[in-house]
């Protein structure tokens, strides 16, 4: 038999619990060969647009894999087990959002199967599909199978999408949302560098930030050291989003900003 | 050589340190093929039944394996190193009762043997046993080596067996402890679906439950989504035990639940 | 093609974000074979000191491999990415002081490269490295590259040194600090045994501590189990050092230690 391709593996299980243990050990014992390549499994409990955007970000510099994402409130309940097929890989998760990113970075979806039924199937559980639906499917994928040996077709406009904050861009003042905060305290904004083309945010050198904490000029920057220890800096972070930096700090901290939060930019002119 | 056969790794020694790592690159230099799996390496520090319950929780789901674990509070000591048996799988642990539930789910154990003066230690400190006594033994045996040869053998009998709290099923009252909560909050219980049988667990569809903190009438359900989201439902989670969990919510900060509260319960038309 | 040699892989990039996983994806991506060991990624954020010591421990029982080692507060600065060759070793990391102690246990630096303008680079942000630089070096040395097809020779003398704080060891009275706390709550100080001999510390069976908290006796011991469960204990840990623990509990909760914190010792007799 040829080798396996990767198994990329993301869920909310956290690192406190067997439950990622459990899953390789499912997957091993489909075919001991599989490589599982761990993308993170501290996803906020059911946060499925964190999980949607870290996906989304690994599956960029990813060779072609199986793509296993769990982050699952609904278990047990109506909403879908699926594989996704975009190109060389397949995404492998609830129908609830997680996987819909990812599959537009790779080009989009191909073909989409429903495997909630699948014979592949391990145990019996209504609360670990991650175990029992998942981690088996996307080992047989792994492996080989095709996805319409182990789940039927479904179409495409059937499964569920994501829903992300949109920001409100004016010519005179940008609405954003924090979307996320990493580990740094980085505050990730739902503003691509892209929407911001023809925007104050490229003309001058720093902008006027509101937040329901605080009020002041950011500087733009390209990284953290562009500003001394302790300063806040806006950048474009490593997967295309303005963040909000604080150099060997926490913006996150010293904005008061979390997921969600409103953030008001505006010129640094017509603030002062 | 054959192949050598995977080493599934568990641990108190948490995420921040280099302790799971250090073990990892020790196994590498006996044989570089070793594929380590790794079950969690976030047992809260010394917590030997916690442990113990999610080793058993994943043996039952691993391919043949050296299942290494390490919850040893008690290092260094004149607590024994040992190698326990059970058909086509080995545990390698300290001897405090950790590796028992595990031995019992793989079908009980075959022969045992002491370690603690192994010839293949690979380093003489007095703290750090997993690095230098079980890491490179678990190797050895995955590839290839007889227990025998690194060990000697020890009887059954003096092994140090697992405590387990018992909870008290009557007629019209169950008095039960909880186990330990999971990452989502979820509080698992001394309570096996099966000695539910015949209780008036299965006769209705809630049940009185009591703890420290509230009483109240928790419904029986199969998943968490059969409840509205912040409300709480029993079920039986993925590996047998009853668990009580509140739908998108943590059970544990809402009824106030750690290792070892009790809960009691009654059925709902007596206790109303 | 031989083998690729395995990277072991240690970060500050904490577990909740999918960043080491986009960095080993980036290794899978230039070659499907290389086996990536974790050490840890759980280094507190921007800490060099700790992390160029849980490396500079691990280094030590590793066969021949790659280390990739990132804490990289200055990224996108004008701090050099460099690779240390090391016998059959290879450090790959930022100019910062972090791979030195790994260097020196692995025999010192046979030679240095500045890989900062790397032709192997995969894309271009300027505050994740990681992945951009550093794992795609890595992975083209695991495969066999030799260091100056991907990068420019540099003198040692150029590097940056870590500076450690240096202990006051008198005839009366040892003055140390804290390196770090382990996830115990081990306090481990920058006392390595050898610097003890002739010292009052290994005439006795117990020294006089004092913190800005706490004075007391303690007892000089091989393990945590030679004193009562909440007795602490001085010992030799693991790596060398000497190391305040207390059996079954945190040495630094109960004497309120964190890096950099001050502890004196001084003979019992001495102090009572």
């Amino acid at each position: 038999m040829p080798e396996p391709r990767p198994v990329t593996f993301l869920t909310d299980f956290g690192y406190s619990d067997e439950y990622p243990g459990v899953c390789r050990l499912v997957m091993a014992g489909v075919d001991s060969r599989i490589r599982v390549i761990d993308v993170t499994h501290g996803i906020p409990p059911g946060d499925i647009r964190r999980g949607a955007l870290a996906l989304a970000a690994s599956v960029r510099f990813s060779p072609p894999a199986v793509h296993l994402a769990v982050v699952d409130p609904g278990v047990g309940s109506s909403r879908r087990a699926v594989v996704l097929v975009c190109g060389e890989h397949h995404l492998v998760g609830p129908d609830n959002g997680l996987l819909m990113p990812a599959a537009s970075v790779l080009g989009g979806i191909d073909a989409a199967f429903d495997v909630s039924t699948t014979p592949v199937r391990v145990a019996e559980s209504d609360t670990f599909h991650g175990r029992d639906i998942f981690s088996p499917v996307a080992a047989e994928l792994a492996r080989g199978a095709a996805p319409g040996e182990i789940g039927e077709a479904v179409g495409f406009r059937e499964l569920a999408e994501l829903e992300l904050p949109e920001p409100v861009i004016g010519r005179e003042q940008v609405d954003a949302h924090a979307l996320y905060v990493d580990q740094y305290g980085n505050v990730i904004l739902n503003l691509h560098s892209e929407v911001l083309d023809g925007t104050f945010f490229i003309e001058g050198e720093s902008v006027w930030l509101e937040t329901s904490l605080q009020k002041l000029t950011v500087p733009l920057g390209r990284t953290f050291a562009d500003v001394a220890a302790g300063e806040p800096v806006l950048y474009t972070d490593s997967t295309g989003f303005l963040a909000i930096a604080v150099n060997r700090g926490s913006a996150a901290s010293r904005f008061g900003l979390g997921p969600d939060n409103s953030v008001r930019f505006t010129p640094v002119a017509s603030a002062q």
